[in-house]
């Protein structure tokens, strides 16, 4: 098994950390190259230089490290969300950021590097957890906006919350997940206007 | 060039409609068997017994015909809306059974049979002018029952009648879009009711 070098002479190897971050950086550029469906874990090793075992040891298979790579992107996704929504005076204004943000940031994060965006393919029809989590994260901040309307009443509140909030999301989710929105990219920005004002007409008291 | 035998002794030929019927009944079948996507044209005349020549007598490309088989579809999915709303007493109602029947229609007649698919697949990416003429027809409906739902007072006036048709025909679009609705399938039923319930919510007066 070929160890990497120590980053430090002090410290007799890398720690899992920096291995782990090591792996993910350069599937990501493999990826990024010859795409996730064709890469084995043969490939990866045989580019960084490990041995296969090696990468088995920190991750247990290729969805592994594209989970990785994923939960990342999402992550830098949803912080993008947070930062928009975070200046907006209303609840209603927030929803629009929101919807604003999460389709701005999902096409450039998505669709700036092609050959990334079929890690996003595989992940969106798998799905993976790392996914359901960003779909799971969008629905509580959109019954979380519902709720702050519900209270400062520029909100209905016959509707049971649970139902509002869903549907608001079904109404987003071509724009959200990555496999839908490969194919609304060229409306998205008119839509998301459009879909916006349509879902703060259903909120109206 | 092989001429089709003709149907009947006193007819010295079939007539053009007949042949075209012909053609497209055996590509349907062609197509159903191996594809849209991987099926030439000289296959097609191969397995008609006409000569390659003779088929663009009546059709300019593949295209073309796979024209005519998704515009029979597209008829057939409207023909089905058509029915389900002329028995609605409401034009809430009707708007329900309009986006029900569409979802029904569309998943059965294009996954049915999935080699047909492809044809669909083709027609909504390019767009083709059949699938371009059945979205016009579905934005048109959801105009109409807009329109007497104003008037009978069951939906709001205030917002621009077009902005309001296009941003419901937004809501619908993954799920009558053949494109968008193979990712939608497993959760269309469901979410066809909670969408026209909010679609409802913001046409409220």
């Amino acid at each position: 098994m070929k160890k990497p070098p120590p980053l430090d002479p002090q410290v007799r190897g890398p720690s899992d950390h920096d291995v782990r971050t090591q792996i993910v950086e350069a599937a990501t550029e493999h990826f990024s190259h010859f795409g996730y469906e064709k890469t084995t874990v043969s490939d990866l090793a045989k580019a960084i230089g490990f041995s296969k075992a090696y990468i088995y040891k920190f991750f247990g298979s290729k969805q592994a490290i594209g989970e990785v790579i994923c939960s990342d992107c999402l992550s830098t996704i949803m912080k993008a969300v947070g930062e928009a929504i975070s200046t907006a005076p209303t609840a209603s204004e927030r929803l629009r950021q929101m919807f604003r943000a999460l389709v701005k940031a999902g096409g450039e994060l998505f669709f700036h590097d092609r050959k990334l965006y079929d890690i996003a393919a595989a992940a969106a029809s798998g799905p993976w957890p790392s996914v359901c989590a960003y779909e799971n994260h969008v629905k509580q901040l959109v019954a979380q906006i519902i709720v702050e309307g519900r209270n400062s009443g520029e909100f209905e509140r016959k509707t049971p919350l649970d139902e509002t909030a869903n549907a608001i999301y079904l109404v987003m989710r071509p724009y959200v997940d990555p496999l839908l929105l490969q194919h609304n990219l060229d409306l998205a920005a008119e839509a998301t206007a459009q879909l916006s004002s349509l879902i703060l007409r259903s909120l109206a008291p």
